[in-house]
């Protein structure tokens, strides 16, 4: 008899799973059996902003792999608007039903792979209440949104509330439809991924686009207004609102697990080994696991689509009979915000403190090419480094273009534990069009390495 | 009595050098005395072509600092058209007169920088012939050069010699200028800098621009038409010729220094530490000396601002009184081909074959962005990764846009030693608008990965 894999959520980690599985074993080794309880498999929630925007055409256009394209290429059993309501560790299986109702099915498994994904955080004022409130998650809650702003009187004023990544874009997009946004957001500072001296970079660029920011602003509740939101309520006032999207992040889904006797993280994560596994034939991926974060060694929540594909392929690869690892992560995050480009990585001044580190700090302008070549852009790269040693620890790069993706390199030298003077040999790409002759990675490099040897001076 | 610091070479090397020492060590603890043998000082060779395409005003916006500057600012001593002509080195001092002619000079040192840069490559044909024919290897001759193409009956028709960076960019130059531009290479393609397999690419992307392309060609001599040069003669037939460039490559000015007693390498460079000391307080830094590739561990030789820049500083640094090395290069390497990107590091296949490795290569196919974003654009990544280990031995990529400075993060993988499966877990910036949710770097790593696995199933 085949060995039976079932499958709990069909995006990024769990296909990424079943996938890589299916290339090891064919059809007659391994059946697999898929639930997801929406109506997409495999799409990128990350383009969801660039849909609304106009900027790309959904929801197809965001959709990898079809449901269809599963069953048909990769011999799955794919079951869409279905909810895995159990999960039975004893017996080995499953238990199942539609999201319209119905009866519930059971599932017998040899291997499960559990990546359901994450789920928004909603407070208690966001529920139940007028319509014209979203979330923006997943490509139905997207389809949602894009119907209420093209149907009945087109909605003029927008409030974002949560200026994350998701917060910030949402809003960018919502400004491209011709809306008047507000983002409110409860912390003191748009995008609290980067240090507030970087942040305030980003918040000139959000307000140049004209979006109003306000900061430091609790939401308490909706207004109504014949059952249509009309003003998002806050502890400073009333913000009108035709539509309001909410951006105020994700926790991990792991109340199934949970409820299975799997271990769940302080984070509230499921916790995997390195091969992603929870248990005897059990395998988590994606939004619902923690990680270890390289850097300070501790269990961390990044719910990103890049982790989900990866860990999901490292799960595929071990059930398929193959061995692979997913070693944790360094805190990587690029994202375009308005006309500027965002990239950090490693520990923000914050967590490095809260690690416990003794650090130095670096700030260098720089340019994108040449300084005479036509084009180059400024580029403001922060770097964080340990004292004494000169490891480096984290870095934020803020810049108007080619800016963002510099972070790789020092993700890369992150990943390998280098310290910043041995950063300032790498031998990076030099010509005109892309760099100055000292890439200001190298510069910032240089600068960090100066200050870690004052630092040195000075104890 | 002041310590005295003379320096051979007033561009990057030289100068990165004598700034580095400066910063260190005020004018009452060190003299310094740069002697220069052409006009200018600290200026980027590198950005000549795009001077000579009209991309860039020159030659003042090339230089990065002026001989006032460094009188003025660094308190050096800066004498411009003074050629040293011989190092003593018992006695401690340096013979150095001025091109024009004139007494030498007698200059006593206590540490002496050597960092008198490249000679081009000149074959027999070139000397003394007909005029017309430029080389563009200093400021000086990117002069001489744009003054031709400026005076009297404007040239129609170019002929670039050598199909490398500089004949490639020089080529494309004197298209954007309205000439009709043909390139005579004597190896069997052009930019060998990268395998053939993706010099073909490379090869495409010139040809579209209507640039000829005639490799496998061996130029014999030059046609003389009243004084100025009126065609290429190759074993293969004449190429009419208003205006010829060579980009020929350089070789390291050692001449000084093997006369002197210095050692040289087998690469003709002269041979540092890896603090770029030749001997007790001689120096030498940039396109005079050879460094090691950190792959083949072999000594080797790469006239790059990058790395002339890098080694002044590290020899600055030593001379003032700190600590620095410079730990040799990985062969990174980046240039813009008309409308293409490309990047190397690392070996090439005939590199890595010519070091006795046995490895695996593959290619893949990718896109700047998310599939489904504006503006994503398709690159091609070539990793080669030595058989049994995995341990990255090179990479190329060619793409349309965002593609080439993606090879640092190559390089730094490269520089750290890391295995391509250990590199399908590296942590890049994934967002939309900068790489699909899998990297290109990241799937050229996973079928990197794949091949070494499969290869080593099937020995």
């Amino acid at each position: 008899m085949a060995r039976r894999l079932v499958v709990i959520g069909g995006n990024a980690a769990g296909m990424s799973a079943a996938s890589q599985a299916r290339r090891r074993r064919s059809r007659d080794d391994l059946e697999i059996v898929v639930f997801e309880r929406g109506h997409f498999t495999s799409y990128s929630s990350c383009g969801i902003p660039y849909w609304v925007g106009d900027l790309v055409d959904g929801p197809d256009r965001l959709v990898a792999r079809t449901p269809e394209t599963f069953r048909d290429e990769y011999a799955m059993d794919v079951r869409l608007c279905h909810e895995v309501v159990a999960i039975d560790l004893a017996h080995r299986h499953v238990v199942a039903r539609h999201t319209a109702g119905g009866e519930p099915v059971r599932e017998r498994f040899d291997d499960l792979v559990y990546a359901p994904g994450a789920r928004p955080v909603r407070p208690d004022w966001a529920g139940g209440g007028p319509e014209g409130v979203f979330g923006v998650q997943t490509l139905d809650d997207a389809a949602a949104l894009m119907a209420w702003l093209d149907a009945g009187p087109a909605p003029r004023r927008a409030v974002v509330v949560g200026a994350g990544y998701i917060g910030v874009e949402m809003a960018e997009a919502l400004v491209r439809r011709g809306l008047a946004v507000t983002i409110v957001e409860r912390g003191p500072q748009p995008m609290a991924t980067v240090d507030p001296d970087m942040g305030s970079l980003v918040r000139e660029a959000i307000r140049a686009m004209g979006i109003e920011v306000r900061t430091g602003v609790t939401v308490t509740g909706l207004k109504d207004s014949d059952g249509r939101v009309s003003a998002v309520v806050t502890d400073t006032g009333e913000f009108p609102a035709d539509v309001v999207v909410l951006g105020l992040g994700v926790r991990p889904d792991a109340d199934l697990a949970r409820a299975a006797g799997l271990p769940v993280g302080r984070t509230g994560g499921v916790v995997t080994d390195l091969r992603m596994r929870v248990a005897d034939g059990v395998w988590a991926a994606g939004d619902c696991v923690e990680t270890v974060h390289r850097v300070s060694g501790q269990p961390v929540y990044v719910p990103l689509g890049t982790h989900a594909n990866k860990q999901g392929r490292v799960a595929g690869i071990n059930i398929g009979g193959g061995y692979a690892t997913f070693p944790g992560v360094v805190g990587t995050a690029v994202t375009k915000v308005c006309e500027l480009e965002v990239g950090r990585t490693g520990l923000l001044e914050l967590d490095a403190t809260a690690a416990g580190y003794e650090f130095v700090t670096a700030v260098v302008r720089s340019t994108s090419r040449a300084g005479y070549y036509p084009g180059a852009a400024e580029m403001t790269i922060k770097l964080i480094a340990e004292r004494g040693t000169g490891l480096l620890l984290g870095a934020q790069i803020v810049g108007r273009s080619e800016a963002a993706k510099r972070i790789d390199v020092l993700a890369t030298a992150l990943w390998n534990r280098m310290t910043v003077d041995e950063m300032t040999a790498l031998d990076l790409g030099y010509a005109p069009p892309y760099a100055p002759v000292w890439d200001p990675v190298l510069v910032a490099a240089r600068k960090a390495a100066v200050a870690v040897e004052r630092a040195d001076y000075r104890s």
